[in-house]
């Protein structure tokens, strides 16, 4: 597999490689999101469909089962079901967060009213399953069922621990699995399942789809703190203005010991944030070295999924995924 | 089958004939709604499922699966997949209407918040999933996830049909099937679908649980108006301060043509009610018949849960079918 990283974006790369399929995905999409009775429905789900998002979830699905040979057709059913619940997931997280923008829109919450996000949200879910239960395979049904579950926890656990000093590394771990890994994985595990691939190479899937989330999250919490917000579109800090405990924060948090403490309990535990705050913060991750050492633990993630692809066929779209655990790091150099 | 009404109301003789069923169900959603990752998951559940309700949902599907003589353990799977869809519901639906009370306790949105109601919600959706995918019937699970749809489709639409005094019986109805005759129905079918019974028997099955469910909903929203606020532990006009419009509103709107017109723009889609605005509603409800009207209509959809009961096989637990789709329209005399 190549190790250099390419002119064109593995992304890119693997939806050239997957357009006709992707194509399907979208017309089913489109399909299902409508409803008869109710026209409100089609109007939410548009506006973020239409979007765009980089459907890399649905991409993973799309890429395991063509890796493992499959040539039917429900892997755009499945494909299509991860697309579902990850937006109907984001339709109830912006509702939770109170986010006022989404892929670069207005939130759906905003535009309408929480009310339609919470209820087209289930909607979407509702549809997923049904989409799911046309592949006619009880063991996919399994794992994307405990898939929604894991999210669902996740986002309950995220909730809990925001605000809370004491998360740990394994309590962030926790939260990063449900609100990202155990889609990416499952995405990745269902695609091969379908393609009835042997179970060391379903296994292979499912845990290059975990690390790349996990890395993908990580480098995601850095590029908060370190990003260039015209290439992220969000502001640096968000999330600490959010009091969100991310891995940055909770590397630095540790380090600093009873000598930050203080002021740990202002700006995070009781949310009483001043000018100048970020500042120090960003100085507190410096002197802790704690971005680098989250950079260090997104390579070993990436590195892993990486390592995963070894039991999964060699081929293109192998050397894309691959290529893709290089690049959700990269963003980091 | 008995016409004459017995004194112990059909709900608890058949509570008491299906006990140790019931029981088991119990037992099965307090360990599902458990999370090891989430304590805040089980804190919300429990007050919901510990405020009792009826459970009159799980019992269907437990009598039906009975009555088809089914003697597995799936129909307590299917019977905790019922009220884990209901659970949901209601915590979604809290969040959509504000509301301030469930069950005679203070609502979980007001009690955490709208977050974890919202996130909480979709873990029992995901699990009422993983749940109905153990027993192992993927026709079943396409009824479930059908229904699911269904349940959302009518909320989204009685969220657009509020304030709209152009909705019609037939949105009404729309919106009836929805909110309340989707999980009555799919709780009857899929307990005669894992006895496997005979097309026309599962076929009946969901015709009762549908006209069940419909001549439920009619008779709660003419109780609205008409009802006994210490039995029914609501205000009388509830749903006319909401603005919401049901069956006997439709009625009295249509009957009362341009005449009354002004009145029902002010108070319902401008929502500028004043004092003795419900003492009015109340009489053009009189002056139209539009309670008498609606519950003929409630008693058209009673006969016919019980004419369905014809296809199904005779017993004990069929009369207590029969008997609860009169008791939910004697509620009315």
């Amino acid at each position: 597999m190549s190790l250099d990283t390419p002119a064109v974006k593995p992304h890119d790369r693997l939806q050239a490689a997957l357009a006709d399929d992707l194509a399907a995905v979208g017309e089913l999409i489109r399909a299902r999101m409508a409803s008869e009775h109710a026209p409100r429905i089609p109007e939410v789900t548009a506006h973020l469909v239409e979007a765009g998002g980089k459907r890399v979830r649905p991409m993973l699905t799309l890429a395991a089962a063509r890796i493992c040979g499959y040539d039917g057709p429900y892997h755009v059913h499945l494909a299509a079901t991860v697309e579902f619940i990850h937006t109907a997931t984001l339709l109830h997280d912006d509702v939770v967060d109170g986010s006022e923008q989404r892929r670069g829109r207005p939130a759906a919450n905003l535009l309408w009213d929480n009310k339609s996000s919470v209820l087209v949200g289930d909607y979407l879910f509702a549809r997923s399953f049904q989409l799911m239960t046309e592949a006619g395979r009880l063991d996919v049904l399994k794992v994307l069922s405990n898939a929604s579950a894991v999210i669902a926890e996740g986002e309950v656990l995220q909730l809990t621990a925001a605000q809370n000093l004491a998360t740990t590394e394994d309590v962030y771990l926790q939260v990063v699995r449900g609100k990202t890994a155990a889609l990416f994985s499952a995405a990745t595990e269902v695609g091969g399942m379908i393609a009835d691939a042997p179970a060391e190479v379903v296994k292979a899937l499912f845990t290059y789809g975990d690390a790349l989330g996990v890395s993908f999250q990580i480098a995601d919490d850095i590029l908060d703190f370190s990003g260039d917000s015209a290439k992220t579109g969000k502001n640096v800090g968000d999330d600490f203005r959010e009091r969100k405990l991310t891995l940055p924060l909770i590397k630095a948090i540790a380090a600093g010991g009873a000598q930050d403490r203080d002021f740990w309990v202002r700006t995070i535990e009781k949310g009483r944030q001043e000018e100048g705050d970020l500042d120090h913060v960003l100085s507190l991750l410096e002197k802790h070295d704690a971005l680098q050492q989250a950079r260090e633990d997104a390579l070993v993630w990436s590195a892993k999924a990486k390592k995963a692809l070894d039991t999964v066929p060699n081929g293109e779209l192998t050397d894309m995924l691959h290529d893709l655990a290089d690049y959700v790091v990269s963003r980091l150099n």
